[in-house]
């Protein structure tokens, strides 16, 4: 990751110095930066990010299309060469992308040509919001789209991907509405007060494959003592999460049947809001368990 | 399976038809069928069953022990061989034993080995009452028993192998205490309302392996037709049930996030008590569930 | 209550006898069951029911009329008279209007005199399907009725009526659909078992007060050895149900607070389908509950 | 209440100015305070507090007699006429004290007799930590103690009433471990969601009386804006949390039955703990709910 910059040395820098800061926000496209440049200085990097949306949905369409046509394809050749940009590398690495099958590599392949031949521009969405499934999902689904109204989307999209490069490297008081948290909570109903001691894993799912994520153990007040994921949108897609429950009822000497009625207890559940927040917490005794998306 | 004779049959064959039709109750003893033959007529199976465990009980050491030492070795080569008694076959059959990996005849066939140094005799355990982790569970911990300790769990054995097939082989007003139950329920708390059209399979564990035991579908009560196991034990292994939640909610076209928060549920419990009613209910909403052992 | 006789009975009696025998099922309206007479022998209760249901529905509008005319007011002076038949005196008492409070027996007086002038018959329901909350929210709203619906209301409330005291009075094969039923069961998930002998109460709720209804035991399978009530309508009204919480778990000796966190705990919840199956199950540790509608 | 005194300026009080700003905290006992003068400055109110106690702890028993002995009797004669400290009248008050039946004040007259009689002091205890039906209980079950028992009873009452007029009195960078907390959360497990705007009541149960402690609403995450009990012990009680369950799923048009199976759902418990932290959440759909000891 890039150093960040504060806004207040953003609002200080020259032109040509702000334009090289952020030259990475919007890929390959460094007049959407230029067109802000004169609007500082900045309160906030709300403002900011909203000086760049205008800059894009002001510009003519030529140059929305250019902007669109300036990104590489997703999982393409550009991706295998290693001859992306370093921000557009790391986000496709975020979702997998860069250890595709080859099967997954051709499907990718096959809707990418697809899309070109119906838009004339690349599929572009922001990777960090989603898993490997929803990528392929929406890319099929977006392929039904009127070309205006995929225009659109991938605009979107753009403003998206802009709109975290810009909260990752930039330091301000306020912070972008671009994250995410999920959080778990494990009470022990059984003896009545939160279950501390319980080793819990988060995995994303790919079909039945299972990819770790997080793992952690829970304190005194049954939470692990950092969120399983915040700081970055919630990638969508669906995951599992692993309570050892056998184990932690059998540190504390409550008799369990041989096997242990419940042991390893799995929820699977999906994100489909990367910027909202998901509690999924456990009620537990050895012989049953409660869960629900929790606030 | 051979053909069911009745118990009124039975009371009524000469000595000889009788040892004869309960041939293979107890693996290559026709003694002590013979010793039973004299008590005739029997008002009902559990005390032909009484009659038969009290003809071994008051046997010698020497015919117990040869009892026991009549028996094949679990996965060991006569099963490989193919030279195994038709009970015997179905028996371990019914617990994975003849689908085993090169590491897991390995195993079998070290535990049999240390098993025969320590002991002189088969390891012998009621395969229907077991799953392949827990057989193998059992057979590692009874090699730190004594003598006199592992010859009284054999024939302990060797008499729940024989109450199965008895009450498999004789049709009587009673039956034998050696079966279990599992069951499941589907309650649609978003309604209000037992939830009908809920797709359940049941799995049984081996470490992350899944192999399907049933499969059905929930009624208007909210359960399946059929128990997902009866009629027999319930093997002591881990199991995974699956509810597909998501497709009965969408069936009802109730609003779900995309993709849905829940989608297949998965509960992950173990069965200890294979004569057992185990009772798995599912109360859910699509944002939420709860599960315990019910009854 | 009259003998019961059955429908075999009813099909071979004489006209009059038929006549006499149900005398009582439409008040004061013998040409109800004469229309019915002539269609004997029925195969079923439900046959028999059919006939009598398309007696009234097809006669004419006069003698609807006076069908409804025949029957007393709910709780009127008749009723503080004793002049009312058998039947209608123990109906009334079934939803306490035998005991109403003088502000009670004022309101019903006035919703009476409104009823009367607006529609000249008297207010009909089938106070078996309602407790006293019920009787007069629905007694309120009927009056915003046009007469022609009213009237059409008031014959579906009579032969409600007569669909339960036909079911009453004939035994047959086959049962009109006339009952509901209400049942319970409390699951002990800290130790992963049915519930036995906890206590259980069940109050119907008139405002604040509470009316006892029947109280239980749950036995081993962690249920009432009979239904909370079964055999006849549930009464549209809200009830309270408690459980022995703390009783129970003490006598297990599992440890508790002082006081206990749960000790008496009461579910509140209200029966609107008089003919549906409620069933308020309670799954509970020392530390938490949850309670649903099953089935 | 008093005004409140920071520690800084107690520190630097003369003697006579500091014994007369903690005049009330011990009882007709200007001695306690008197010895913990020369111990000044302090660097935490917990400082304080252990000097105040060791003072009394170290005094001789006469002296710790005399300081029991200069309690008034709980709801006794000087309650009634007015004669207590500021501080015994606000807390008698707290729990209902003052309010006594005539069949109550009886009760604690013959318990004060028999107490008196047996020990020669007036029965003490925080009347801050408990409901009046913890009172009586612990009253009648203290007449059991041994006289040395019981008088290092009330000695810890003593200081167990001190700590909390210190802890209200004194301003200062730390407090005092004397208070609890009690709070709520509203899940709505139907839309997956907190639940906004449920009406909440709490209520302290004496019999089957209740008398009203808190009430709020829930806000956006489910949970009222303030703890329904905070800063303070949490009386030692039993209590009814109410949910206005119908009227939240009634706003949001959810289809309920008529009437509403679940309508306001009371939830009843006992806190034994008064400086705990108790959560007590409810999830719920309308048609079952869920609520435990949570954290």
């Amino acid at each position: 990751m890039t150093d960040a910059i504060t806004l207040d040395d953003l609002n200080r820098l020259d032109d040509a110095g702000f334009v090289s800061a952020l030259g990475g926000v919007f890929e390959h496209a460094p007049w959407v930066v230029e067109a802000a440049a004169s609007g500082r200085p900045y309160a906030s990097l709300a403002d900011l990010h909203a000086a760049l949306c205008a800059a894009i949905r002001g510009a003519p369409v030529e140059r929305r299309l250019a902007l669109v046509r300036g990104h590489p394809d997703l999982a393409g050749k550009a991706a295998r060469a290693g001859d992306l940009t370093d921000e557009s590398t790391a986000e496709q690495a975020s979702a997998g992308l860069d250890r595709l099958t080859d099967a997954e590599f051709q499907r990718f392949h096959e809707l990418n040509a697809a899309y070109h031949a119906r838009f004339g521009f690349p599929f572009i969405v922001c990777v960090r919001r989603h898993g490997k499934e929803s990528i392929l999902r929406r890319f099929a689904r977006r392929l039904d789209n009127t070309p205006e109204a995929e225009l659109a989307t991938a605009l979107e999209e753009v403003l998206r991907i802009g709109a975290l490069r810009l909260d990752q490297k930039v330091t301000a008081a306020d912070r972008l509405p671009v994250v995410g948290r999920l959080s778990t909570h494990v009470l022990d109903t059984h003896r009545g007060r939160p279950a501390e001691g319980v080793a819990v894993e988060l995995f994303e799912l790919w079909g039945e494959e299972r990819r770790p994520v997080a793992r952690g153990m829970t304190n005194a007040d049954g939470r692990t003592d950092a969120p399983l994921i915040a700081g970055r949108p919630l990638p969508i897609a669906r995951y599992e999460l692993r309570f050892d429950l056998a184990g932690y009822f059998a540190g504390l000497e409550v008799p369990l049947a041989d096997p242990p009625f419940l042991d390893v207890v799995p929820i699977r559940f999906a994100i489909a809001e990367p910027e909202g927040h998901y509690h999924v917490p456990l009620l537990a005794t050895p012989w049953g368990y409660t869960t629900y998306r929790g606030s």
